[in-house]
């Protein structure tokens, strides 16, 4: 029983803050859900429209995977939901697929959602988090970089009313340059209004409103308000004046309601086309999430637990794919807004969720005349806080290769898609480090005068023998190193050409893989081909159990000494110290 | 003028032998080239037929690579040509492509070639031969025992006469067993009695002739005879019995002459399918090349240099490519002949070439009676040899990871073919490799009573205070570990609610990449938000120079100590030693 309610904590968080839960904290949290929820109707409905979805499926995705975070998470301030990042992927994955909009391409969308929930589940139950490390800082960087610039030139489309099409930034630029004319200028006058009207609302209404006396946070949330308050003025303007029949898009009729409950379509053909974006939605929206809970727990100091985490974003997409919606993460503003507004548990999600039911229920014929001008507003000035140019700069005057992967995931992002600029980035990163790693630094070695220690002989003045070949690595033997470490000692041979030993320090050598094991047998075994006879010193404790189970120890030529003065002196007693 | 010879010697090693060649290593060379010359002929042709390429062109690829390293190469025993691995490669890539034997396979075949050789090319340009390292001790096993296996599955074909289809091992035993009865009796007589005959040769000939006094290493060369005399006796007896009346496939007219020189089709879409493959085949390629020559050069202490190998390789795929061949690599059983024989300089590599081509020119009608069958037996015998299952028992014992990955390799290999179980194989190795890299050991120290030293708490009875943490990460930090430092400090910082200060000792750190740097970054931020200051001590000096360049040592709350000891005492001068 014991054991159970062990297991029941670890993956069910909710039970370590729900029985403490007071009426006080339930105000507060009522509160908050009131303000978040106010904030997440144009979010929602804005990233269901960039992801080529209709309005209601923003809305759906935004209940159930609040609801269930509150169950399985481990921060008491992450909000999920859709963010940007994800639903470009989704548009991206989905769009070669089915005609946007269409019933095939919504429960495409849910399938993408439910295969990105499993494959969390299976990374959390496998305790597979480290898969993130995948995504290095370059990759993540250049990602949000291109993945903003990207989003904000496909949101012209809606904001100026040009007609654009392609699945890359590159096509779709070019794309809209060509459909320029077409522009609709009560389109573009509702865009760029609300555009600069957001710019500034984010820029100074926090100050204003802080100059006139109201609280630094309560000012902060406020200045959040923009995006509803743009929505709620062109929905006004849109219906007084009929500017729809001017050409100006509208959201349209919005089915009111909750989703009705069922499985995506299981269809193994789409599910195999789905299963690289769903693997790199899984891998982008966890380390996205998990970096803005980090951030958030940290603050308060509290603890965020990264496998458990795996499991309740896991448990969050299958909880949007059921409910009719499409992928979702941790997003970073909707977090900010939680932890601003004072979120003390993860019920505020939970109270959140039951806002936007209300809203799905009894408000969406108020969103009939919003006009999708104003949505790609909010996106584009949402997004474009993403992109960071000057990191590349900064980067590359850190560490050149990583300012080089880091440019590589943009241009390739730009030019190719998120899934192409993803994957190479990765790849790059892997190079790169593999790269670093296969040359590990080495030293010969040498005896310093009238000690029992050996230096480098580069740097000091030491003792040394024609007869002997004293080295030392400095880094554990793994396959990323193991043939690099195999070419060195070749050379080290052939331009010694009197060397009857070779003595190997192991003393930095953490550790030996089946790789690293294998080129220690090569090595053995050209050696002794050359005249040469292989000894080890220094070689730690777990290493030398590892041997002992192989029969390397009884090919060895030579001899296994405690230290490496121990193997000089044994081999030339006229090294010995006075 | 110094300079241009200078890059001349490196890029052209034949400059180094050359001019010292003296008319007695000719005669030498020559004797060589005689005998590898007519161990080469059944080996080329059968690995033709095993790449599912007409007998001549098998030929072919064993002239121009063997000229070109002659001309390029760095070991002086090294045999390039038609190898099994990269026959069998070849044939996986090309058969989805084009019907076998049909002059677009054949013109894939060359195209591959060219394709292999110029990844090659370029990877030894920019010196990226530690991208070999991916191709990890398991997964080159593994794919040699799944190779091994699947060659010699489909040699049955050949050999016992049996049809059958299919580009994996799976598909191909299913289709061998379900055309069992259409079994040939004459050709499985024949392919049968030489595999009977090669294991007997191979097993007991060397041994028997040094008995009679032949020298041991006569002896050796004249062992592996074996399929030359095999395939005489072969052709002597269908011919006169006229057996291939009888249903036994011959090789038929071979085209007499050289090939002649153009350049493989220029086709992108065929290029396209062709890139994964020939990236593959050129990896593979090389690992085989580089270990056997590196294992030769050992023996009489002479020098490979791992990155003109690479340019050395590519200009053999050229040369076999527009010379009308296939895929070459340097292969283990023709250099070990080549070696044995007594190769002095890579002269007698070109000599053979010379041996190749004037069979080509006058002896391939005496090929027409030769029985697939008997080509079929010698790939059968020469790759059973490569088949290791202890292998994985063996490495399991010592490093389970790398056994699973080994008998991952093999399992899908076999199932879904050579270049899905390369890949897997290459990916669950980087898995494997990142998982262990990215949980270092970390240590939380205390201070020694009475000394300066800070050891680990866990073993040693140590000083602490409740307002500090000191700790110890013993590995650079890369993106593989960067996010696990963050959580790892989330954590201790959760479990120590008093700390006020958290000293990171970076004693065992050799770098810092820019993921490390943005979580240093983020742990700064982080621990300032709860209340933390942030110290660093024992900073190496090459690392501290690259922090010196961003603006992190601007925002570190806390300061930079030389030691750990200096770092704690001057937090709380309460821990100075007496």
């Amino acid at each position: 029983m014991n054991k159970v309610a062990l297991i029941a904590r670890r993956y069910l968080p909710i039970l370590e803050w729900a029985p403490q839960y007071k009426p006080q904290t339930l105000i507060n949290d009522l509160v908050v859900a009131l303000i978040v929820t106010i904030m997440l109707i144009p979010q929602s409905l804005a990233y269901a429209q960039l992801a080529g979805l209709p309005a209601e499926v923003g809305l759906y995705a935004s209940m159930a995977p609040l609801l269930f975070y509150a169950i399985f998470g481990t921060s008491r301030s992450l909000s999920v939901g859709p963010v940007a990042v994800t639903s470009l992927m989704t548009l991206a994955a989905i769009a070669p697929i089915a005609a946007q909009g269409s019933p095939e391409y919504i429960g495409a969308a849910a399938a993408l959602a439910l295969l990105t929930g499993l494959i969390l589940f299976v990374l959390g139950l496998l305790k597979l988090g480290f898969l993130s490390n995948f995504m290095s800082f370059p990759v993540m960087s250049g990602l949000g970089t291109a993945v903003g610039i990207q989003i904000a030139a496909g949101q012209l489309t809606p904001l100026l009313g040009i007609p654009a099409e392609g699945g890359t930034f590159l096509a779709q630029a070019t794309s809209l340059v060509k459909n320029a004319e077409q522009i609709n200028s009560y389109t573009a006058i509702i865009g760029i209004s609300v555009v600069v009207f957001l710019f500034l609302v984010r820029t100074y209404l926090a100050g204003l409103l802080i100059k006139i006396g109201i609280s630094k946070s309560l000012s902060g949330i406020l200045a959040k308000l923009g995006p509803v308050i743009a929505i709620i003025i062109t929905i006004v303007l849109v219906s007084g004046f009929n500017l729809n029949s001017q050409g100006v898009k509208i959201v349209g009729s919005v089915p009111k309601g909750l989703p009705s409950l069922a499985l995506p379509p299981f269809d193994l053909a789409l599910w195999n086309q789905l299963l690289t974006p769903a693997l790199l939605i899984a891998i982008v929206g966890y380390v996205a999430s998990i970096s803005v809970a980090q951030t958030l727990a940290s603050k308060k100091r509290q603890h965020v637990d990264p496998n458990q985490e795996l499991i309740a974003l896991a448990t969050c997409n299958i909880g949007a794919s059921i409910s009719g919606g499409f992928p979702v993460a941790g997003g970073f503003s909707r977090s900010i807004v939680n932890f601003e507004a004072g979120a003390e548990t993860p019920a505020a999600g939970a109270f959140t969720a039951l806002g936007i039911a209300l809203v799905a229920i009894f408000l969406t014929p108020l969103l009939y005349f919003l006009p999708s001008a104003a949505l790609g507003a909010t996106i584009f000035v949402a997004v474009l806080s993403m992109v960071n140019f000057k990191a590349i700069k900064i980067t590359y005057a850190y560490s050149p290769s990583d300012g080089i992967a880091m440019a590589t995931t943009i241009v390739l992002t730009l030019g190719l898609g998120v899934i192409v600029g993803l994957i190479a980035g990765i790849g790059i990163s892997l190079a790169m480090y593999l790269y670093r790693t296969s040359k590990p630094h080495v030293a010969i070695l040498g005896l310093m005068p009238g000690t029992n220690f050996f230096k480098n002989i580069e740097r000091n003045d030491v003792l040394t023998s024609t007869k002997i070949i004293s080295m030392r690595i400095d880094e554990s033997i793994y396959f990323p190193n193991a043939r690099f470490l195999e070419t060195r000692i070749n050379e080290m041979v052939a331009a010694q050409p009197q060397a009857q030993h070779f003595v190997l320090n192991c003393s930095a050598i953490n550790a030996i893989d089946a790789s690293g094991l294998e080129s220690l047998k090569s090595i053995n075994q050209r050696l002794k081909d050359g005249g040469i006879t292989f000894h080890l010193s220094e070689v730690k404790g777990p290493i030398l159990d590892g041997l002992k189970k192989t029969i390397f120890l009884n090919q060895l030529t030579g001899k296994i000494y405690l230290t490496h003065y121990d193997a000089v002196v044994d081999i030339a007693p006229s090294f010995k110290k006075e």
